[in-house]
């Protein structure tokens, strides 16, 4: 029982650790800022307006002792959310594991040894649908494969990799992708270590035995908890075939839980409680595919960032099933179960055969390299995405049951969420800058330039990466420092969107009669796509949008799902995918003579980055482009938003992407001074639209 | 979907119910007020604090039609919580139907042959539990057995009776007792029938596909879905067997449920949300066994009277599961299920077992009158209380994990409930007398007369009721007037308490080790008990304590469980059951002598009730004997209360029942001007407690 936490800076997420262990919580689970996931220090361009805000920034290995000051790490379970740079935020933990071993005269080796926790350490998701990734996919994989090497061989009950199918079900992924993406990474994942001669043959059953999943858990619960059976006796089958591991506790499917932030609204964000909780069944009503560990968003995350109280209630939650309900006095329920069994099978079914078809090309890293795998995602959350608009698949509150009293949860919205504090920051701006001072001053920086060197040579050989970090850990290397050393080495890379491949329409499908769902989503997509032809009619040439995400954010899911209805309207889309530069979406909107800029954020950093964007169009003379945001930004401020210049924001509430096309239409329309335009009236249909 | 509404007065219902059906809610559940409960008009000395309270006030025919202005009865689904004057409600019911048919120009017979609905007319439970039965067991089963009769013949889509073990289990029944006392009252219930000869035999089949049942949900809810899969074994099995009915549809067993209040807790009550939801799966779980109807209470229940917001949000748990889950896509879950099957057999056995010791002796109402089934519950509910008390069952937020971040949806408690008006009482006593003024202004009265009269006729018959009931509702009877001439002819009753027969130790079992939960409750109640004897001798007398429970309230669990408790710890109790009006109290409390009077009031009207108590005492030159009082007070009325003279005051908060008569013991020390005594002294065990 945990909740994802971190925040701001090491002080203040390690007060909250410690306010949420009192409260009855039994491990930890570390959520990083986006500069430490992709590897800049706080002072880095690249990190301006993301330092603390969707997590913790840890930069080097006093940042680290900062955050579990108090936190004896022998005794804790500890989850961490990191990838690209997983190997090096072990080390630090590691080292600081040492020294609170040296301090209570304990032997750090044996305390090293009984270190218990999770590196997310899984690369492939991030290419698919996270973001964080920092390295091309090979050399990843190869940080991947040390790691768990090293793992396997110095901290036996460390869980070296999560393979993380919860971002592919938030990327689109139906049950059967799920599964099938997440047993084709493990098997990337196993194949490599296999191949690295780094483990002998005989201790591979240990390997195995290391690896852990992290699963998604949506509303229809019924089908999570089939899937998560399937995973159970998938992962059973692949094991003994492919790796021949004959010990059956070995093969057992062991997996953590968080649960679908994808379905959490905005709208009567109440019913979100109701969701987490069902959400939570899904993976531990079936006592023989029960999570191991569960960690529950807060009903407010739509909103913002949750408050101590938002996340006691979300333990409160795992607290009541486990504790009131009497769920653990019984065996598996759905042993012998006849509708049970029948869906897990057709799971398998489709699972096995999506598996071979990645197989055919390669395997998961050949797959994500030709962007199948995304592009598959794609068409998936096009069509959930259409299903919703539809009304097809209900959202209480969205696409149903709109109507509501006054809230007394949300009264006051501030309340009702935490913001980060703006000075965070510049604190650790300043901090990071003192720390390297402080570092070389003694030595002139000597150990600290020779720990990096060590860092490229290894890199550039086949040693195993863990001991020159280690070093790199202790000689006060930051963040920055070690992932810029890989970069040089590495090299870096930009994964497929999986916005070109998909099929026009965007999943909307028409039915026969228009004022059915789906036959009025087509009617409206229709209406809309004549808006734009029309509209691009009357300026001599067809509507250009360039769809952009600032910033560190890798969330990529809705700039997507936009780009990919964009085209289907009718526009000419430019999407370079995750984290362009204000700069560069500045010279690429001028460079494409775009009609509009669309910027997707999720991160919190809408009020630094967006603007930026809006000042660049000005000073590179197209201040005339409008740009429109969208992402989870709070309502106070989309007036700021609305005050520098922004044509026009959306948020969660706006589940509609053929609306959201219809107001780029108009917001395209004002800025060249042309007539407002229905879309009744564009179609030549009133009665129907 | 449906949730458990009325209050103040007819119109404000009626607007409830309005709001509430634009939501999306499906049919109307009405809660009435205590005094319509048990046949009394507003202005009846024994209402007074009651009106409006826990439901809605209905009078006559006029009260009825304001309830239902605007809702066409025809095509709504109504269920009444009512009981002892269920016929006379649904006379009112009919009469209002008739006349919304007259003014559509409809057929007023086919509109009452098609209304849908239910009564809830099961007097069994009132005696066992929640107390507002008016009438002596057997003439309240004919009552009973004239609806089903009436119904049968005249509204074939009614459900005349909807058996309760909803009560049962709030009363503290296990799930064997549950299913075994309901399955005695449908018993009880069909054989009156039978054998009264309304029914042609060849009908039979009818009257039992007709009879309904109301089942509670607790938090234990895969114990609640096995007991439901047996609920529905046991009827088929029973109504084949004992009735020969051979339509299978016939036999379904079909049942609505309310989830669970008592399991609600005040502390932390946001936890209750998740309660609620688990508390629906148990009976939505099963599609073989699943409920027709589910009821949610509000989340603040605890607290004091939902808001409109509080209500929408336990229907919006409903519409989640219905329409974002896919738990209705499937067929039964549990079909196959080894584990369900073989718990499901093991409650069969328990309640067959259970069954057959109330048939020998002599079926349910002959158990009820022996005390048999009311000491079973007080028993099973008092070992549920020592489990709570001990730890052994956990309460998440009461008994563990009890500290807590400051909870912003009870920041401003008094904007968290809804308060009933002061006015609505004198209102509604003005009303009823205007009323009964104009219906007598034409004809002196002589309809009015004539259809009592008819009505003490044909109760002292073999009529059936509905008829004359029928005519006094069109007459303009009041229901006071209609329960007034039966309780003349029928004559009052007092059911058994269930206290005297329950065993010492109140269910306290003494464990091996004293720092255990069990071992500590019951050094606890030693020392308590210790307590309570030194008192008594230095005040040279046993300690004699007055439980009472004033004004209309039947829902007796609190005192009877703090009547067992007190006597387990040494005071000589003086408890005469429910509806004792405070002149009586206070008549006892100075026969007796008693050292302190506890009072236990959930209705709401401790602020009318107490303070008649603590005046009339000080009027009988009893002033100094202390009151203490128990019940759903909210924080700002204590101080009240304690302005008004009281002692102290339990709340919900309160759950020890030891450590209750800890303090009631220090408050008969008080004002006998002893010095304060400590368990712990008192135990001669400092070390230990």
């Amino acid at each position: 029982m945990r909740t994802y936490a971190g925040h701001s800076s090491p002080v203040a997420s390690n007060d909250l650790y410690r306010r949420n262990l009192a409260k009855g919580q039994t491990g930890l689970s570390v959520a990083f800022d986006l500069p430490t996931q992709t590897g800049y220090d706080p002072d880095h361009p690249l990190a301006r307006g993301e330092v603390g805000k969707v997590g913790v920034p840890i930069s080097h290995v006093g940042d680290m002792r900062a955050l579990f000051e108090g936190i004896p790490l022998a005794r804790m379970n500890t989850s961490m959310t990191i990838n690209a740079p997983a190997l090096w935020l072990l080390a630090l933990y590691q080292v600081v594991a040492e020294e609170q071993a040296l301090a209570e005269g304990a032997d750090p080796v044996a305390a090293v040894r009984s270190l218990t926790g999770t590196t997310q350490n899984d690369i492939i998701k991030e290419y698919l649908s996270r973001g964080t990734y920092v390295f091309p996919p090979e050399p990843s994989l190869r940080l991947t494969t040390d790691l768990v090497a090293y793992t396997v061989a110095e901290l036996p009950k460390w869980n070296p990799v999560n393979i993380c199918s919860y971002h592919l079900q938030e990327a689109g992924a139906t049950p059967v992708q799920e599964i099938a993406y997440a047993m084709c990474t493990a098997v990337a994942v196993l194949d490599a270590v296999r191949d690295s001669g780094q483990v002998p043959p005989e201790r591979f059953g240990d390997v195995v035995s290391r690896i852990s999943f992290f699963v998604n858990s949506g509303v229809r619960f019924v089908e999570e908890l089939c899937k998560m059976r399937a995973f159970v006796a998938l992962w059973d089958e692949l094991t003994l075939q492919r790796y021949g591991v004959h010990d059956p506790r070995q093969r057992r499917f062991r997996y953590g839980v968080q649960v679908n932030s994808l379905g959490l609204t905005e709208a009567q964000p109440e019913n979100n409680v109701q969701r987490i909780v069902l959400e939570m069944l899904g993976v531990t009503l079936s006592k023989d595919a029960r999570a191991r560990a569960v960690q529950l968003p807060a009903w407010n995350e739509a909103l913002g960032l949750p408050r101590p109280w938002d996340q006691q209630w979300s333990l409160r939650m795992q607290q009541v099933l486990a504790f009131e309900s009497d769920l653990l006095e019984h065996e598996d329920l759905f042993a012998g179960s006849v509708v049970v069994e029948a869906k897990v099978a057709a799971l398998l079914e489709g699972a096995r055969a999506e598996i071979s078809r990645v197989e055919q090309q390669g395997g998961a890293v050949a797959a994500v390299e030709s962007g199948y795998m995304k592009s598959a995602l794609v068409a998936s959350h096009a069509r959930r995405r259409a299903r919703v608009e539809s009304g097809e698949d209900v959202v209480v509150g969205v696409n149903r049951f709109e109507t509501t009293e006054p809230n007394p949860l949300t009264a006051d919205l501030q309340a009702a969420i935490q913001t980060v504090d703006e000075g965070v920051e510049g604190d650790a701006v300043r901090a990071v800058q003192r720390w390297r001072t402080e570092r070389d001053a003694d030595d002139g920086g000597r150990r600290a330039a020779a720990a990096l060197a060590r860092l490229r040579t290894d890199a550039g050989s086949n040693a195993n990466l863990m001991a020159a970090s280690l070093e790199c850990a202790r000689a006060g290397i930051t963040t920055g420092e070690w992932a810029g050393a890989l970069r040089e080495v590495f090299g870096e890379f930009r994964a497929p969107t999986g916005v070109g491949g998909t099929v026009a329409g965007g999943g909307v499908t028409g039915g026969e009669e228009p004022d059915s769902g789906p036959g009025r989503a087509a009617a409206e997509l229709a209406a809309v796509r004549e808006m734009v032809r029309r509209t691009g009619e009357e300026l001599g040439t067809r509507l250009r949008l360039l769809v952009g995400k600032p910033g560190l954010d890798g969330h990529s899911n809705g700039a997507e799902q936009v780009a990919v209805r964009a085209r289907d309207v009718g526009f000419e889309v430019v999407y370079e995918g995750i984290r362009v530069t204000p700069d560069r979406l500045v010279a690429a909107a001028v460079a494409e003579d775009v009609h509009c800029v669309g910027l997707s954020v999720l991160s919190g950093s809408h009020l630094v980055l967006v603007p930026q964007v809006v000042e660049g169009l000005a000073a590179a003379g197209a201040g005339d482009v409008p740009v429109v945001v969208g992402g989870i930004i709070p309502e106070a401020d989309c007036a700021r938003l609305e005050a520098a210049g922004v044509a026009a924001v959306f948020t969660p509430k706006d589940f509609g992407l053929t609306a959201i096309m219809s107001r780029i239409v108009a917001v395209v329309r004002a800025a060249h001074g042309l007539e407002p335009l229905h879309a009744a009236e564009a179609a030549g249909d009133l009665d129907r639209y």
